[in-house]
């Protein structure tokens, strides 16, 4: 007889679970995972090969597990008068969610969510033995305030994840809803913002309530605006006392000298880098335009991708797009799909599928 | 008044602890952390540097989340007949650990180790909220798996930590006991073999025992004898099912595209890496020689550090060698010190200092 995942000693709640992650087909037009279409120039690369030749010579030692240098370009970079024991970074967004709620969550604790959100949440605070309470959104997306102090009133999370802009919806926050579930929250409230440089024009971000709320933390990426998807650079900006915590929890060097070398390297190139996001913007808001000049239910979007449907069978869409080789995400309320903004050839040729895949041409 | 670390939801058992980590303290002679003190060459810093050119020109993509490149080169490097599907990779061994425990432990669960043992063991299973069980080593630093034996049959262990060699002590297991452990534990038997490279002439790896024992788990690491500390890469080998358990639990991309490019260039300069065990392997046994012939108590060591004492006031000791410039680690049993094995000049400035701390000189 074979020896299978059932003859390990699996955690009861993750039997019968499948591996999180989108599917990676190669196909020429991938628009599934929100990652930025414009790759590295030639220029940045060799800046950044340099900086790893130089970390080279010493990779034989720990890297600074205190991560000091990239904590400080990263506050240059986030203003707002952020200082760098304000910052912490760690392998990808998703660790320092995870730091948070090995810091602050834990069994016998909640964390909560408004849903749909980001599908990592609940799985970060599952994975942590937290447990997990999801509150809906409403029917535009947001967040119902009233029904998130309720919320928060009956089950004292130790930890309230709000998303702006909300992945896979798109929607922004109001910064007074968050002001008063801040205020409302017995513990930390993590305003997860992977993709706050897409916002709009005018569309706040919380870092602005840093001063005035110290249980605030505001996640962030260089996966998405900093085009380094591959780099694997998360980080946050809170209270010094949220790092003191996290520096608690992290596993000891847990950021290689090779992923500091290449953040603060790129940090350095940042106008480089974020000059692709008026484009994206522009792009996603001719496509959010083009989209509802065709009849399609499209949520307002602060981010780089547009969800938008609504479709009887999502699923069948899904799949006709995929047979002209154009890869989105089924993801999101029954109905609702999620498109990526990629190039403007990229965004053409997910038009012209579409048009073809629900019979529009 | 100010807000504190007393003013966030912390986890209680957090409360009141320190980051973890040896102090990081620069003098010229620094021997506290394990670290293999040759330095890649330029010639590797180039071949390194190159990959990373490669890799960052798609960098705005995720990387392989199941870094299947970097887990053959590594089961190549393994041999024993290892293949990709047994090999599984993340950002150092302690992440490899903390993905163990978060497949095979949690609420409920026990995780057992025989002390003294590294450190990390019991911090990053009580992390996971599993309840850490300890079982005294022997005078001689030895497993005594009688004892060994009725402490898995009275705790039920989901997983059974062993470590060999062993850190602090230096002592390697004997695989017959490797083998009724594994054959009496209920759940999975980590083999942390960290230092396996560095053990003496007829010590045997575990990595013997998979094919027999599909519970056993072998973690190691890149940061010692591949130099590699700086890089953040760590491994484990076992059967297939235990992979799979672990990509349940992982972090979606949590190993970089840089830090897989370093990994794979590094394994296919392994020659030139390694060539540097077998002179810190004859560098260590002749500390040991030298130690005992100055009267040391020195245990025996398959690493590349030795542990030696014994000092009624250790830390007087230590102090004594930091006020000479030479940083050794003050771990272990009471009345023990421990010392990585650097180069011969590294060594000489240790035994100098070494005699002078005591009064022998």
């Amino acid at each position: 007889m074979s020896f299978t995942l059932n003859d390990l000693p699996l955690r009861d709640d993750l039997r019968g679970s499948s591996p999180y992650g989108a599917p990676q087909l190669d196909v020429p037009v991938v628009l599934n995972t929100n990652e930025n279409p414009h790759a590295p120039s030639p220029e940045l690369a060799k800046a950044l090969a340099d900086a790893v030749s130089d970390a080279a010579l010493t990779l034989n030692r720990y890297p600074d597990r205190d991560a000091l240098a990239l904590r400080g370009a990263l506050a240059d970079y986030l203003g707002h008068g952020v200082t760098t024991d304000q910052v912490w970074a760690a392998n990808g967004s998703n660790e320092i969610l995870q730091q948070i709620l090995q810091a602050f969550g834990g069994p016998g604790r909640v964390a909560l969510g408004f849903e749909p959100s980001y599908s990592m949440h609940p799985i970060i605070t599952r994975g942590t033995n937290t447990e997990w309470v999801a509150v809906p959104r409403g029917d535009d997306f947001a967040v119902d305030t009233d029904a998130a102090l309720a919320a928060i009133a009956e089950h004292r999370p130790s930890v309230v994840f709000l998303t702006s802009p909300n992945n896979p919806t798109g929607t922004a926050l109001d910064l007074d809803d968050v002001r008063r579930i801040a205020e409302a929250a017995p513990g930390v409230v993590v305003v997860d913002e992977a993709y706050a440089e897409f916002r709009r024009e005018g569309t706040p971000s919380a870092l602005t309530l840093l001063e005035e709320h110290p249980r605030v933390i505001v996640s962030r990426t260089m996966s998405k605006a900093f085009a380094l998807a591959g780099a694997r650079v998360g980080y946050l900006a809170a209270h010094p006392a949220v790092v003191e915590a996290l520096q608690l929890v992290r596993l000891p060097y847990h950021l290689s000298a090779v992923t500091q070398a290449v953040a603060v390297t790129a940090l350095s190139h940042a106008d480089e880098l974020l000059s692709t996001v008026a484009d994206l913007r522009a792009e996603r808001d001719g496509l959010v335009d083009w989209l509802r000049g065709e009849g399609f239910s499209v949520a307002d979007s602060d981010a780089n991708f547009v969800m938008f449907g609504l479709f009887e069978d999502r699923n069948r869409v899904w799949r006709a797009l995929l047979e002209q080789q154009v890869l989105i995400r089924e993801t999101g309320p029954d109905g609702w799909l999620r498109v990526t903004v990629g190039t403007a050839q990229e965004t053409a040729a997910f038009r012209a599928a579409l048009l073809r895949a629900t019979g529009r041409r």
